[in-house]
């Protein structure tokens, strides 16, 4: 991925009750989003405090809303507030600069 | 925090060895960016499949670029891509929209 391109930046503190449905919900909206036009990629994490970050990756602008208003997603977003999130903040960003290292393979050149 | 301003996101793949001075660096590294002019703030999450998201948020471009050149940060990030991490990505973002949900709390006029 060469930048630009954009990320939502999702974080939330889960209110976390057995069976809410909201590790199935989280699971089919990556299915969902992996099949928009656009979709570039997701990473996930949450930690022991509660707090969770998650981050798409879109090819344009019009790829992120064209998601955010995804009729199913609009029925997970509205149970997000009402059921899931405590709180969350949800960011829209071009990214203008990537950069990545990986370490090498013992034995590999350098 | 207003939009326009910048995001860094860092995600990492951690290379955890026992005392390999990650915990103590990276608080260090926290302690530091706050002190940095136009740092807005910073949030973190790494799950148990050892991937982490970390996301600084800053005034400006040239306060982001500030601390990427800061010399104690510099000795740190050597020993990220040395000891630390198997392998990391790290992007500077624009941010152009923002918002956030609070739960109300049981009792409150919403």
């Amino acid at each position: 991925m060469t930048p630009p391109y954009y990320a939502v930046i999702f974080t939330s503190v889960r209110d976390a009750k057995p069976d809410d449905g909201y590790a199935e919900a989280a699971a089919r909206m990556e299915e969902l989003a992996r099949q928009q036009p656009g979709f570039l990629g997701v990473e996930s994490a949450r930690g022991p405090d509660g707090l969770g970050i998650t981050v798409s990756y879109w090819e344009s602008e019009d790829a992120v809303r064209a998601w955010g208003r995804h009729a199913e997603h609009l029925l997970a977003q509205r149970a997000g507030r009402d059921r899931w999130y405590e709180r969350f903040s949800l960011r829209v960003c071009r990214v203008e600069q990537a950069r990545s290292f990986s370490r090498p393979e013992p034995g590999e050149p350098v």
